[in-house]
């Protein structure tokens, strides 16, 4: 056992686009488990872009992430000591320890992992929230039905990679908006979308038309501002808007308008924000849908990965520009 | 039986506000039922909101209204001449007569009126298709909870009388806005909601907040435009907001945005547009409800009527701004 926990503090919260200075590195003593605790040596941490939120002290859907603690986070990691019975060395384990190289953790809340099902950093993905998420949004809120197009913004971004997937499962054309050339190769390549369109090419708005000649019925949000103005105008009569994130929008403090409510009424669209937590009945059935794609070897997704703690601002800074492909990770074991 | 079917066509598509001279009253002869076919002198011709969006020649919900034709329109009437074994002269109906005074219809596109149940313009009201938009709009798209506050805009209008006495039926605080001291008077008074509140005036945004103490669960959309922007701030974690109409925006040709997307993210906010007749199935649920409160004497609806089909421009565009209280009517006999 090493003999610091080296941690990232909130030291400031930002305004606007997030800056390095915001957070500082320290080492605090390693934790010891008390009765029904395990000490987790964490091995990847989650980055998202929900953590964005939490660094405003504004109302959001989670509570703002506190100045001088570490941040909030996901990770998965070994238990190296566990004082609780349903536990032992080794195991690997899901769990809410925050920006840590070790996390203390009840046993209890921990979601143990069979790395012989999936490599490990699966529960910090189609395992886990992020699977969670992309599939209550789509077939929960979505609904697509067999035939339908079905349009996902940050496509090659955790989320959006695996709603794309499940589209096609569901026999819908699935196309992607991503913000390079690169990733829109990876989308249709890799992923196997049906089409993908850059957002920061000035020919974007003709190129979604070409990419959904039949309109669109299903538009996956994840970013708003320029990316649903160019949307709107092709949401199909009864189209649905499950609304994910905004990643457009977290780093200004302006409003930023939809830029018409006419094709809402007229279109009789469904616009709904949602968030996986609140519909924790529906995990199981999320993960059960990419297991089951898991196990057939039908899924695909990437990860960008930093290497150590040290480095996790920088990754999350570069995670909410585009720097990413697939699921930010952060490597904190050699 | 007159000699003459007196009748108003559209003669130029509006630029912005209608005008008077959009229109003209020409005569043309009686028609005379063909075989299934019924003549019917109507009594009260209907006009709504929706026919504003039928004047223009573009993509929306309903079909444009052809130029040199008479406006398209319900109404009730009596029949005068049958050449169907089902109608009989004397026979109130509701049916599709446009703007005239004698409609020619198929027997079987009649729906025959109880006189003895309701008024006869209650077939243009509750237990018509004012009474399926407010019922589907509440109850199927809202889903308003016991002790939840419902606010809906154009309250002392048709639609929006009747969504505040479906909202207080299903247990729920009902906040009404409208655009004048008088009619917010009527709403508390006569409707019988909780509170008004007055969109013209100055201290509408203020007014809204002290109405809403516990904030906004369902939004009953008829309006758009500012008062949206006040109510979307105060509007609750999974509030519905059915979207009926946006009135405000039906004479501007410019998009009017919706002032904000993030608040649908952290509010978990469901924004919905919707059409009574995409929902055909859920009309006997709707009349059978407002059918029970007029039978029980607990349901009150207003009418504003005008006189004579020469008026029914006038009454129309007074509609648009706001001129009426409850269902604006125009009576065909004297």
């Amino acid at each position: 056992m090493p003999d610091k926990n080296r941690q990232i503090l909130l030291r400031r919260r930002p305004k606007g686009w997030v800056t390095p200075d915001c957070f500082e590195l320290v080492e605090a003593e390693l934790p010891k488990p008390g009765p029904g605790e395990a000490v987790v040596r964490v091995h990847y941490l989650s980055v998202d872009p929900y953590m964005r939120g939490m660094m405003d002290d504004a109302k959001s859907y989670a509570a703002p992430a506190k100045l001088n603690e570490p941040m909030p986070g996901e990770g998965v990691g070994e238990v190296i000591a566990a004082n609780d019975a349903s536990l032992q060395p080794g195991q690997f384990v899901l769990g809410d320890f925050g920006w840590r190289t070790h996390g203390l953790a009840r046993a209890r809340d921990l979601i143990p992992i069979d790395p012989a099902r999936a490599p490990v950093t699966a529960w910090l993905g189609p395992l886990g929230m992020i699977g969670a998420t992309a599939w209550i949004g789509l077939m929960h809120i979505g609904q697509p039905r067999k035939g339908e197009t079905v349009v996902v913004s940050a496509a090659a971004g955790a989320v959006g990679s695996l709603v794309g997937q499940l589209a096609r499962d569901a026999g819908c054309r699935a196309v992607g908006i991503a913000g390079a050339a690169e990733k829109c190769g990876f989308v249709t390549g890799e992923l196997g979308f049906d089409a993908a369109v850059d957002y920061k090419s000035d020919r974007f708005v003709d190129q979604l038309a070409a990419a959904t000649p039949d309109g669109i019925d299903v538009y996956f949000e994840n970013v708003g501002g320029a990316v649903f103005d160019a949307v709107l105008p092709r949401l199909n009569r009864f189209a649905r808007v499950p609304v994910c994130g905004l990643i457009s929008r977290y780093n200004t403090p302006e409003p930023r308008p939809i830029r018409d409510a006419r094709p809402f009424l007229v279109n009789r669209i469904r616009y709904e924000g949602f968030i996986c937590t609140d519909r924790m009945n529906l995990w199981p059935k999320a993960h059960e849908a990419f297991g089951r794609m898991i196990a057939e070897h039908r899924l695909v997704w990437r990860e960008t990965v930093a290497q150590g703690i040290e480095n996790a601002p920088a990754a999350f800074i570069s995670m909410l520009k585009g720097g990413n492909t697939g699921k930010q990770l952060v490597k904190l074991v050699p």
